[in-house]
């Protein structure tokens, strides 16, 4: 190779992953610049709190507090790794403006100020390289971006919030509640202190609209399609679907449907002979389907630190290559292509897993039923065990009824909703899962 | 985009791939242009013999029966399908001579000849690209050489070889004897009429070389590494692996051990719930373990029609875009850096499966336990069940011995292997495994 000149980067933010971007491009340089034909330098790290304690040895004299230094000649990445949106956004801003390129791992921003954030990039001729904003370490964006290039990608099925992933497998495999499970992920660091955005489904539904921009065009926001998140399950919801056959996995789903893009991130029944079935701890899993490859799995850590930071730096490398450059404007993140319209939600069309606490008393099951055939909705199997549970401080005793539909709509189901929400004859805390494959 | 010349493709080869790679190229011209950036045009179509009917239809003008259109001045890129070695070698000089860039399906080639090959494109500036040798669609080249660039690799280990992974799974899930097996994945397509090379281990061995040499710089050739095919297994032994915990899967294994590189391609136990247990049918599964990612998984048809043109495709669109050009020099493929030396065979440690078919009769463990004892190899744990089994003409009656050791050499197995040879408590026919995990 020529002798280039080195990439030179403005790091900015030195908290988990920003440390192991670091470390990996410090302590790996000579096999860094044999992968990228030249050196990577930071050249300026860039922080709010200077004097903090860090696990990593930098250079004299590179780190720095101002972010105006993105704008600094010697300068030819930003990498944007101090997450939250507003601050973040102002420097991915800065540094596609200043005539940068933008490395960043943060998936709020993208789903929040993606459109905005590319048509700049574009304007400027610069590129945004976002391989770690979706399931970490898992090369994903490569794999749909790039590597199944020759595909129309039909579906797109994963599992992209480990969080959740690890607190459901810690559930079913050691009999755990919902609540200890979530206090065991914080121990092991798979938490954070407010898991909110974790396990209400947010996240991973953050990662699906890149997903769906990447594959389909289609910009969707949050709103547009139904999320859920495992925080309404019971470990007993996670032992029927076991006894049916099935798994409990959050999926978030993105795939064509008749002209349409169907979405929807929700706790999903998988049966257990599927691969993602398989899929346990903070795992994540994606699978891919093209017109031409078939069905294709890429898995690994979704988070963390070093897998989080390995995609990055793999990014960074592209970026040194010259791939990323001639990538970027290639993709379908302007709309050239006309974006596949998302599917009224209300026309979804699955089968169901629905999960009733019952009061124990003749025609509670007759009422169910009558209210899901006035909507058309048919039974496939139920289950109900012969135990009472803790009803809640109601009198009557309470006996879970589970059901399993036939393929109907979720209009059909919203509309029995409404009506099994004033049926008295159960307890509100009624729940319904879509059921997969 | 600026509106660039199409990249012009000779196509060597119309069978199975070949008419795969035509028909994407003809059916999805407006998709792959979008991706590409420019036409990806066919120039010639070269066979033996052009009377022969095809399922795809070409632009007329293009079947050709000559070798020398490779070297037209309006080619791009020679496009080698034709299988083989021998005049696949020569077409694939033909064409680095010429100045063209080539792709290629060609594992076997690569295999033999890769090394020449590689150095040949580098002296010319040109590039092989070989997405389709290894696992059909599933993009692990892609993986290793370019979204994975950060890490140092550790590990990879595969399951490279559909048809065998089709036939295990058949005995053990249909109950099914090996050859009714292979005669069902001949029936399906996944086996050719002389399953030899997929059964015997060949077949994934040369694939491991392959991936050995983009991972770790090393030069492999098949008898340098331990290789043995599923041919010598019984539905009986799938079922005692199972009653153990694991499932046997043909692996392909390179890893980093202590300065060398360990190698083999064998059926080994795998313990069940790990997620290469779990791969199923004709699927194609890799593990690949680096230094900051942890492990990833690729997997998805590793042969067929259509997986298989799907990566040839998008090999070429990489050349179109031109990434490729820029990430073959900088891959590991002519020992740059001090490629890992292979560890000799006898130092491979593992654990071991043993099923002996052990006469009834007196003393005959005690036997089988000498030997092992005397070459330091410790018993793990045993099975032997209360049935008799057909003996194969002799006249005292077998029983199925199944033994687990603990870790040892390969090369202490190999010296209990002789004195077993000799032992007349045991039918000839011992089957020793290695297990994983």
């Amino acid at each position: 190779m020529a002798n280039q000149q080195p990439l030179r980067v403005a790091l900015v933010g030195l908290g988990t992953v920003g440390s192991g971007v670091a470390k990996i491009l410090l302590e790996n340089s000579e096999h860094i610049k044999q992968r990228a034909g030249r050196e990577i330098e930071i050249v300026s790290a860039i922080v709010r709190d200077p004097t903090k304690t860090r696990n990593v040895k930098l250079p004299e004299g590179i780190l720095a507090t101002s972010f105006d230094l993105i704008e600094a000649p010697e300068v030819d990445v930003v990498c944007e790794l101090i997450g939250g949106t507003t601050t973040a956004g102002d420097i991915v801003r800065q540094g596609l403006t200043a005539n940068k390129h933008v490395v960043t791992a943060n998936k709020a921003l993208l789903c929040e100020q993606g459109d905005e954030l590319f048509q700049l990039a574009q304007q400027n001729g610069k590129t945004i390289c976002f391989e770690a904003a979706v399931a970490g370490g898992v090369p994903v964006i490569d794999g749909v971006a790039q590597s199944l290039a020759a595909n129309k990608i039909q579906s797109i099925k994963a599992i992209l919030n480990g969080t959740s992933n690890y607190i459901l497998t810690e559930m079913l495999d050691h009999n755990t509640s919902y609540e200890d499970a979530v206090s065991k992920a914080q121990d092991k660091g798979y938490a954070e202190a407010d898991p909110k955005m974790d396990v209400d489904g947010t996240d991973a539904a953050q990662k699906l609209t890149i997903l769906a921009q990447l594959a389909f065009g289609t910009k969707a926001s949050l709103s547009d399609f139904p999320r859920q998140g495992i925080d309404e399950l019971n470990l007993a919801d996670l032992k029927y679907a076991d006894e049916l056959g099935y798994r409990v996995k959050l999926l978030a789903i993105a795939r064509r449907n008749n002209g349409f893009l169907e979405l929807h991130t929700q706790p999903t029944l998988i049966r257990k002979n599927l691969p993602m079935a398989a899929v346990y701890d903070a795992y994540n899993m994606i699978e891919v389907e093209g017109d031409a490859v078939g069905k294709t799995w890429f898995a690994g850590m979704g988070a963390g630190q070093m897998p989080t930071a390995s995609a990055v730096v793999s990014d960074l490398i592209d970026l040194a290559v010259g791939r990323a450059q001639q990538t970027f404007p290639l993709l379908d993140l302007w709309g050239q292509s006309e974006p596949l319209p998302i599917l009224p939600a209300e026309k979804i069309e699955r089968k169901y897993y629905l999960r009733f606490h019952a009061f124990d008393q003749p025609g509670t099951i007759s009422s169910i039923a009558t209210i899901l055939g006035n909507h058309g909705i048919s039974i496939a199997s139920c289950i109900q065990h012969d135990f009472e549970i803790q009803s809640g401080g109601s009198a009557a005793s309470v006996v879970p009824f589970v059901v399993m539909t036939h393929a109907t709509t979720e209009g059909q189901m919203r509309a029995a909703d409404e009506e099994l929400a004033n049926c008295n004859a159960i307890q509100p805390d009624y729940l319904r899962l879509p059921i997969q494959g």
